[in-house]
């Protein structure tokens, strides 16, 4: 059994987590960390979770994070940094499903994220959890930086044409629709239920924080630089990300084929069938990524449609599929969840 | 492991017994069944179920189901009566979702429902599958009634006031509201999205179907005949029912110990401590029943708050949790999902 | 022109008056008060009132709300009653959207609100502002107390049964749905979209702030105490109400026709046929109050349906409709608008 | 007063054309034909319309509508095109709210709409509906194509850079997400509630109607062909049509600029500032079209938004706009409404 440790377990990539792990048959969760909330049973925040995490939030100096195998930070950008050379000089093991250690450029991370980065030293060993391209630095990560939604929806569905090299690298584009879960359990106007609810709207069209990490991924797919666009998008559902992405291509290839071919050995990318339109639910509450290209009316332009469960394959999904090479158990473990749908 | 057939996969409990069966370590599916959609490939219609149920649909003829050990009945009402005693005389156990078997007497059964009934000799030893009440009948049945959707939410929520005998049985109030797959998959105009959404109405106020199954097992929880206003409303959700339960106190008891002693064995029914409301999420996709006790003010009015997701322990899990008994199994093999929750 | 200033517009109630003032023909809005916000262009907080609203908000000093006609407040609790006085002292009248003055027994308004009533002298003039009890003392009131969102269905609900007295008044229930909007536009948890959206709870059970204000409201119908059980609960959509009304009857009387009689002249009371199961999107947008009354099978339970959209009929709507009988105004003037749906 | 009537009343095009015209002072409505559902009085199908539509349904042969001035046709494709002769030789003029007179290629639209086009002849001098483009030619039009409700958000927003001339015209992309009751009030399984709602997907890739229509009118903007990739989307709300729209800047232009000169005196669209993200909500229920104008990172690249309520300025609403144009009236006739937000 792992000894697990969880700081920050009050929003939903936190609680999404304890889901998991309470079925997980290897995991052995001893402390989850609220300042706030510390006392307070689990259960009394997540109702969701009564008869299947029996634990109290405790404050980080009673967690004994030190004796843990592995600490996932569930937290606000910002936390794990500093935390993160303790735990790693203890012998823990850190998954991050915050940012900060996604980008190997500190500078251009501490642009985008606004603060100054607390463990620079440390950002060159972090491995960008994304099992799919990294699967063996995996194995080996001491400090793990879980990718974020739009990310791992993003890169998956790029993949295949950007390894390969058959679309112009230099003028892609990502239209991605995010269900509202995926802007946390925080307390703000713009995410209220009668705000967001029966309306749809862009955001963030000048600049949002996952694309300099989208870039830095496709960027080392292709080995060259990328000229990406990505607009995100709030759709009234609770979870679900579903990216739909436009490249030209520069070689006539069979597309189909190119994705089924670098697919085939991933237990969580599903590519459909030609013709095939992917429909959010169709993940719902599990770690699947679904993938469907196209190339309307012959043309050159290849769509690809992706979708995740951003708090599942985008979050908290993703970091157990991490946690499960990182301890060398079967992959799938804990995940063997069938979609919920309707 | 238990040789298993559907009959009429194509609705929402269908497609919810196959998630559930597809994890359900001792379930053999062999066939799944349906007149319409016979060759096409199970997960063709519900992509949610790629990778999990390799079937296809086949035809009744093609489906070889005197074969197995249990035939489950996903149908609109009327169908599973007519091919039972085929079955039962074959030694095929059967688990009717529908509601052929669930009123005792034929002729209340052929008002409501606006036929004739098929097998009205076999309605007397069929057993009604709510495990909370008839779980060793249930055992031995050869013939399970699975109850409604708002008859297990409100059964469950008044039974151990009605037992018990405490409340005035000639003026019950059942005010339930319920998530629109309640109406099923059929393509109707009421239940679209465009109709059914940002919006709530209350509907059958003159008369529903789950009224006589209500009060019959309410009258049988009683040993006396009750008075019962039963009305249904329609909810923009997807899953869930919520049953707000309105009795007056004959006796002066503890509510509160009342429901926690008669459900401290019971797996799947919850009782939340004093003052708590249960919502439907925190038992989405699970076969929980949550339930919670309230004498507001004091007075002699006790109000209960009883959740359940319609499509598992409304439908799909209670039939499994039957089977699970009728096989000598566990009570919760397959069942052990912690509720999806945001 | 009647000179309008509305106190604290950055709130549901607040967007929902300037909706319709906008187009109210004898409405000159001259001044939208906000602390917070002053400065800023109205239609920078609510883009839907772009071309519409040309106002800033201002700080209440800037106002100028003594050279008003009417004041509305649509703040929150507590607010109106602090400025009360001095607005009445220059002769302008008040509006106050909140619960301020609708409760006449201060001390009772005081254990419910936790607060201590700040103008207690004014509540007894007050007037509470259902027009369909109380057309004439609107009239001439300096201070109205715009109903609550409940009240108001709830009331109209029962009205015809209670004014006419055939009913047991010892044995009430309300059993209420909401849409979201009725917990305002306050940054809180437990209305984020991932939190209400496919949920459905009951809340306050033990006692909701509307409690004492529709008891106090039937008992001045019945002439007489009465006993109350409210009920309110959370539905995922934006607007509306559903109010489910229960009671005996204690004399046969055709409760048809006394609905009918009782709104024949009402321009906001819709009855609707026997039989009939309002829905809340049929009075979206609107001033419409839509009820329905059912004896279910002939028994002496009398359900009341009673829907209205709680931002209009149960708030600005209701306001508007007050103000136009305070100058003498068509009743109807500025609240011609035919329900959206879908 | 126009004497107007309406051919298939039924659906939701049909109903909001009634919502506008009951409160259009110069409407006089004066039949409303349904086959299915002659007799029924319109608002018990349309219970939002009860005391503003006093109507029946009456049959097409009742109707009299050669003595109407002007007949909407807010029925499926391939009705209009089939009564337009007669009418038109009546004298009366005819608005379709559907597809048959949109595409000037007949053969074209044969293909894409699967039928034989029954008035060949009357396609040439049909006037394309799109205000902002052929309000001259709308004045005097005997037949009015009204755009569909894609083809009216993604034109609006290409509009200013397709006239202008200032971007790749090769390589234009609409990805556009849409409310589900564009897909009209027909009982069909994938837009039930419960399959819609808290789900996000593409569909028709591969080809979708509207493409031929959009294209045309971008062609007749530019004066050449286009080259177009449209992506549509269904999104669970009601109301509202979301255009993201991607093209490359041919010329260094000041867009912002461009698009507030181009639309300065069109009243129903709204150019909102620099940095904006229109929100569906914002233009609920009215006819406005609100469009925003980025280029993000300064690149060459320009990311249009376009928000429009499909059900008006993309169908009825539109409509009526036409109507007040071809019949003299001011523009904003029956159109004066304030968005419905929240």
């Amino acid at each position: 059994m792992i000894k697990i440790g969880v700081v920050g377990g009050t929003g939903y990539t936190g609680v999404e987590l304890l889901r998991l792990l309470a079925r997980h048959p290897e995991a052995n969760l001893v402390a989850i960390t609220s300042r706030g909330d510390a006392g307070m049973p689990v259960c009394d925040m997540f109702p969701s979770l009564r008869g299947r995490v029996d634990l109290r939030f405790v404050t980080p100096q009673d967690a004994a994070l030190d004796r843990c195998d592995v600490v996932f930070f569930a937290t606000p950008n910002g936390i794990a940094m500093q935390q993160a050379r303790e735990l790693v000089d203890a012998g823990v093991r850190l998954i991050d499903l915050a940012a900060d250690f996604r980008i190997r450029d500190v500078a251009e991370w501490e642009k985008w994220y606004g603060m100054k980065h607390a463990s620079p030293e440390l950002v060159a060993e972090a491995v960008y959890g994304l099992p799919e391209r990294n699967r063996e630095r995996i194995r080996s990560a001491r400090i793990l930086a879980n990718p974020g939604c739009y990310p791992t929806a993003v890169q998956l569905g790029f993949l295949p044409l950007v390894e390969s090299g058959v679309v112009d690298l230099s003028h892609l584009i990502a239209d991605v629709k995010s269900g509202v879960s995926g802007a946390g359990r925080k307390a703000e106007v713009h995410t209220l239920f009668a705000e967001a609810a029966d309306n749809f709207k862009a955001y963030a069209v000048a600049g949002h924080r996952h694309l300099p990490e989208i870039r830095q991924g496709l960027e080392a797919m292709a080995g060259q630089g990328v000229g990406l666009t990505f607009v995100p998008h709030l759709t009234p559902m609770i979870r679900g990300i579903h990216a739909t992405l436009y490249a030209r291509l520069s070689t006539d290839v069979n597309v189909q084929k190119l994705f089924e071919e670098r697919y085939q050995d991933e237990l969580f990318v599903d590519v459909l069938p030609t013709g095939s339109h992917p429909e959010t639910r169709s993940v719902r509450a599990s770690n699947l990524c679904r993938v469907a290209v196209h190339r309307p009316h012959g043309s050159d332009v290849v769509v690809v449609l992706s979708v995740i469960d951003n708090l599942v394959k985008g979050a908290a999904g993703q970091a157990v599929q991490c946690m499960n090479i990182m301890f060398e158990l079967d992959e799938s473990l804990g995940l063997d969840i069938v979609p919920v749908s309707p």
